[in-house]
């Protein structure tokens, strides 16, 4: 749903009732509307052309409409400037020069989209308080200026600070705290022990505090081992969709804060994860490893347990962290797609590569 | 759940009071009954045989009873085929010859099978109307026809078409529109600005317009990009348990019609995938990435952002699509399972391979 | 949530009406609290040093405090024994010369403490009956002494045996059984044909019971092959979050006993899994395969459909299994991370090591 800005010209419509019988979520009932120049001011960014143009909305260089802002920021994109429609487009100040419409100058043009197209984002609005099909256990604290909706769950202990927002089909289990600000889209389990920061930001289905797979083996059948850590999830989070995130076995699983996950990530007991570090969909970090800060790990990655990853690290898609890491840079591991029936020759030898490596030594020894 | 179909011998038991306090869903109270030249008639078949026995069901081949039929596609199976206690076996002509039971003709008995199957499934009844835990916003509409079961969330400006099927649990976000016919087994998040055409059948746990991964680094942390675009799913797809598809940044993530995902599949934002494409479980797909039609990607296959994949490609499980494919055909990556000892000798010898192919280079050229 | 064992030191608050308007789940409100000798001889272990002594908790032997208990179970901590703070140490015979607190001996320290932590788990309580939110179908079975929590949905024919516990948002599609004394943590869906075996535990998002992915190819289109089996959960299995388990095409898809399986972990449909086998998060197996008992499947590897595994088999991390697997033993694929700019070397050689291989044969030939 993203960030958490309100435009000035934003006015939710008054209710008498927020949550009658069957009302779930209001949505913003005016349009967002600013000129040009009044986005120059807002966001310190120089314009050239027509500062009275209004603009309503953002889209592609290739889509967006004359009341439309667009922007260029890949260079493999700048092809499609000269033809674009868009009302306005923020650019940097070299491609200005080529720029047929109003512009916006930036010097990094994608980071000042970023915050002027949270302006337009429609964000259905949080009436406070709790629809009256959500069930809140006594001990819980809620407070007045946070939004509950249809069908949450609060359990015993757990704290919802203020202006946090709670969509549908949320549970916030014992002893759980949601941060101010923070946005939990819809159907979020926090099962026990968690405590998200301010200005989280949870997607559907993720799943935060679920015991780790901790199990000790019994001569012929395994013995669980209670998990009785927690969950600690730092300010500015964000946690993709159908995420789930194991609490600690003694000690906390923990992200610091503006950690970003996307979606289908698994985080598994006492993993712990360095500020600013981004993973894409399908990542996987198994338990007790130590990832650092502003490390960014590829779709469908993996990092196996107890290994620690220094700072400033990427890792490839798909790649599979063996070894702990201690060197920023870039890692990668796998081998290429290639034409199935060439991989299958290729991928047979790749089972004598020891031996083909001996051969080679031993021809060379011969030469000698 | 599966086929729409209906067989006409079925007949919901009629009730005074479809959602009383503790009702959910009503099974089908009859049981399903053809003649073998009842099948064979209705999906223009021939058959050889009795085709008076009555079939209530179906069976493999090893486990099937009288009354049960059972089918024959694969020539592994065939040698099953003597000892079958089956009522009647679909197959092809030449199999048929020695089939010991009745049979039903098909030139594709797998296919036949797959049409006659539907008439045996018992789908839990969808009484049109919605269940009084349902919570749904003034501005939604919901066909008449349609069935919305307990605890769904219909949130404001939604659409429900007619004959839809929302199981228990489901979310269907703002300006989301359900097409008709279509099925929603049960806790299905639409989260925003989600189309499903017709017949869409979507399975439990899945989320289909939650934010794309978008985010700009602006110094020191990150920004969020907002997400801006929605989610269009044409007729007849299908769409796995715990699936995640993310809603574009600003243009639409689009599946064509018949497009078949498995379980826990991820679509990024701004994927575009053609008719008839299916993904196996766990298959990935990273932003803005392109497929084409009537390809078939395999189990926990990846495909990076921003790639084109040509129409009728297939991708063998695990591989990883790192760069364009322009031409149809099977595409692979990866390396052989060996017994872990000699899989490390190899695997080892890996981290050398371009220095043994420039050593065989070296020892060729001394050669000449 | 872990084991079941109640300390009998635990005494729930009485309560007059467990389920009011806005209670869900009531926490123990009592502490545990063992003497080192109760412990001993509770759990048949030989003490040394102060039996006194009372334990409330558990925590890591760097953390642990003076009322709790830690254990030593991998050498690489031995070097913290000395400095520990904890009131009771769970060690070998050997290690217990140098522990500097009281001890329990044990054979196997960890299994040990896993039996001894589980007193110090606090389980949400589970009052037995119905939250008056929950909708359960009137031809239901639940128990009088099972747990239904708040939103629950029970449908026609499913049956939820004594001592059962389901959290909040669990559903219970028809004709399912929950076994005695299993716990759903919370939103787990069992959606058809799914029996539990007794003292099973799932965790929340699991779908259980979910179509098969099942296709035939008719000409230009995709048929859907109905999936009329069930899926049969052996006793004190484990099934992580947001795991997937389908239904089979006609016979059942099975976990024996004792399984236990991680987050995020995709069974497909007919999947046979042998008693005691433990898969690690994000592993997933193809359709029909066959595993055996007493296997260990790492993190994100997967198998093949229609393969066989034989027992005490370990697969390694992300390896796939494209070959059945007729010896116990540890199998794997996948080549090792580098430094990106080496890995790219490598791997690009790789497209050509069938022809290296050819060529170092003819430079042998020629040799000769």
């Amino acid at each position: 749903m993203g960030g958490m800005r309100q435009a000035i010209s934003q006015v939710p419509r008054a209710r008498a009732n927020p949550y009658n019988a069957r009302i779930t979520l209001e949505p913003w009932m005016s349009t967002t509307r600013y000129s040009v120049a009044q986005l120059a001011e807002r966001f310190a960014l120089e314009f050239r052309g027509d500062g009275t143009r209004v603009i309503d909305g953002v889209g592609t260089l290739a889509g967006a409409g004359p009341s439309q802002l667009s922007f260029l920021s890949n260079s493999k994109y700048a092809g499609q400037l000269a033809a674009t429609h868009a009302g306005v487009v923020v650019l940097n100040r070299e491609a200005a020069e080529n720029c047929p419409t109003a512009a916006l100058i930036a010097r990094d043009p994608y980071v000042a989209y970023a915050h002027i197209a949270a302006l337009f984002e429609r964000l259905p609005a949080a009436t406070p308080g709790a629809h009256p099909s959500a069930v809140i256990a006594p001990s819980a604290r809620v407070s007045p200026s946070a939004s509950v909706g249809p069908h949450c769950v609060i359990e015993e202990g757990a704290v919802v600070e203020e202006g946090a927002v709670l969509g549908s089909h949320c549970i916030i289990g014992q002893d759980c705290v949601v941060g101010a600000q923070s946005r939990l889209v819809a159907r979020v389990t926090l099962v026990k022990r968690v405590t998200l920061g301010k200005r989280v930001l949870v997607h559907p289905g993720a799943v935060i505090g679920s015991d780790g797979f901790g199990l000790a083996f019994d001569r012929d059948h395994w013995v669980k081992l209670p998990q009785l850590g927690g969950v600690r999830i730092g300010d500015d989070c964000e946690i993709g969709a159908n995420t789930t995130i194991d609490c600690g076995a003694l000690e906390d699983t923990v992200l610091e804060e503006d950690v970003r996950l996307d979606n289908q990530i698994q985080i598994a007991h006492n993993v712990y994860i360095g500020a600013h570090t981004a993973m894409a969909g399908c990542a996987a970090v198994a338990g007790s490893a130590k990832i650092g800060r502003y490390c960014m790990i590829g779709g469908n990655a993996g990092v196996l347990g107890h290994l620690e990853v220094a700072d400033r690290v990427t890792i490839t898609a798909k790649s599979l962290v063996t070894h702990s890491i201690r060197e920023a840079g870039e890692y990668s591991s796998g081998v290429p797609l290639q034409e199935n029936r060439q991989w299958r020759r290729n991928a047979a030898r790749f089972k004598h590569l020891d031996e083909y490596a001996r051969r080679l030594s031993a021809l060379e020894k011969d030469k000698k």
